[in-house]
């Protein structure tokens, strides 16, 4: 903490992104006056060392949001719809990093290395995306950029510390019983709360969240409507189907895509992928280079590899995206976010 | 055994297909008459039981194949070059699980569910193809029958016990060691005998098979050529993404597929699969039905479930296929080509 610089507040300091956020903003050296840790009741109370200093967490309140410049909330869906605007009532700007209003028209949902320009239009709040879009969009936005983009079908291979540390827990107490012969029960994966639970220790589970009425999971939606959003691309074919496997970090997409340009070869894609922000290209198939969730974990970028064409159809080409679905995917993407906002000036020191 | 039926030779008798193939033709109580158990020199002299009997595992050399009606291969590409012929040319038929002849004009590539009348052309050697295409030509043909088929995009999530028993030991071991916190060296996956290697336990490895110069694997190109020739449409365009997981048995699939027909509902898709032979529809987001490789262990069906129609393409459809590797995709398959092959008294009792 200094004497210029912001006052933060962060809210959900106690959960697995929270954690993740602290430790990007030490690292980061992000400007910040006073640091102020919410949570709810039940974890209030707690002592959080930042920077070397003891910052003990509040239960978060609307009152708690005096003064504060920046609020990044990462506590669920339903804390940022009670306390969001409660936050933005008293001059703070809040960063959203639950679904609540992701698909809020007065919301802007920014990936920055696609759509930074959007954080014009901000009214107080700015989503951060879902884990599994922020990664893909990354990776195809340079590729848009140069060469346009007509069409998108994701499969996802997903992490369970998507799904919370209980999801952890299960993942290794199960492979552990399975390792000894012994009997589980799953009771968190694929989705706490839901009637049923799966075995996700040495298997794969194709659903991640709840059904819609039409078949595809919100999680699959999630990536389909906000790609659109974040890309301004409303026309923009998308489907996804979503996959969780047992890793503990590290989302993995298999991505087909159709460009708008003709007669492209794979270098002209691995070409702009090399230059992208935020992106690294790990693409070489005669050493065996390729991403893999067990490389990208602690690290911030989207790696990309396994850039083919497609043999059929001109405009289509195949890529593997890699990335930390705790950093790039949430804490960073968040931190990245409230940067941004204030290199753009859209925020400033009370 | 007994004094009716065929004599029955099975080259690579102590590997894991062939373990799984004796047990498959012993549940399916095939017309045996004699069985010769063949295999490297080096398993020679092992004894398997069989329906209760000792037989002695012999060293599998071209004049083993005398009086042979049918005979199984599963001892791996260079055995069956150089011993299929040679059981051809004393009058056996030839079942061959590798991927020796598969590409071959000569040799037909059958699913049975999919198709049959290919036997007709043999001329001695007839070849299983490769796990993960008969699972997706098999959920693939009743739709194709009705609707027409245009094109596929497939993105695989394969188990270990595809790359032999020294790979499902490799993932067991490295598990137990990450659990412990100990180091480990991969030796094995993603392919024995390439340049390097990498972690399979928690982790997603993008390669299953060499590569090709067109940064395919030849695991995808597998399955873009056999599907291709198994659905003798070689107009069909096919694309292919191979992913290995850490998952004992069981091979999933994520399948985008455009039909030649307009207006269909995912319901009209569904039907199809209801009564499509060996495949069995386990599909009710509501309930949280879908199949998973973890279910499917042991079972000779295809499973098919998430089928969805794309929300953007109106002859698009999604749907998610997980079957036993080692059964329909290897032992099964072959099993029932032989079988077929009785059925269409294309073999003879010798």
């Amino acid at each position: 903490m200094s004497n210029n610089g912001f006052h933060v507040a962060l809210v959900g300091a106690t959960g697995a992104v929270g954690q993740q956020m602290l430790e990007t903003l030490e690292e980061r050296e992000f400007p910040i006056r006073e640091l102020t840790l919410l949570s709810s009741a039940r974890s209030a109370g707690k002592v959080i060392l930042f920077k070397g200093k003891e910052v003990t967490v509040q239960e978060a309140k609307p009152e708690s949001f005096e003064g504060v410049d920046i609020a990044l909330f990462s506590a669920g869906g339903s804390i940022s719809k009670q306390l969001a605007p409660e936050a933005v009532k008293r001059g703070a700007i809040v960063v959203d990093n639950t679904s609540a209003y992701r698909m809020d028209k007065e919301v802007p949902l920014v990936v920055p290395e696609v759509n930074k320009d959007d954080l014009n239009k901000h009214k107080g709040i700015i989503a951060n995306p879902n884990c599994s879009t922020i990664q893909m969009v990354a990776a195809l936005e340079p590729i848009r950029q140069s060469y346009g983009l007509k069409k998108v079908i994701v499969s996802t291979y997903q992490a369970v510390s998507g799904a919370g540390a209980q999801a952890i827990d299960e993942m290794y107490n199960q492979t552990q019983a399975i390792l000894d012969g012994k009997e589980f029960a799953p009771e968190v994966l694929p989705v706490g709360g839901d009637k049923k639970h799966y075995q996700i220790a040495f298997n794969a589970i194709p659903q991640i969240d709840k059904f819609e009425e039409n078949g595809f999971t919100f999680e699959e939606m999630k990536m389909i409507n906000e790609t659109k959003k974040i890309m301004n691309m409303p026309e923009l074919s998308v489907a996804a189907t979503c996959v969780r496997l047992p890793v503990e970090t590290g989302h993995s997409e298999s991505v087909y895509f159709e460009v708008d340009t003709q007669g492209l070869s794979a270098a002209d894609i691995k070409n702009k992928l090399t230059d992208a922000p935020g992106v690294v290209l790990e693409d070489n198939p005669a050493e065996q280079v390729y991403p893999m969730p067990a490389h990208c974990v602690g690290k911030k970028e989207v790696f990309v590899g396994r850039v083919r064409k497609d043999l059929d159809e001109d405009t289509g080409f195949h890529m593997w995206v890699v990335s930390d679905n705790l950093i790039k995917g949430a804490a960073w993407n968040s931190v990245q976010i409230a940067e941004t906002l204030i290199e753009m000036e859209l925020v400033k020191e009370k």
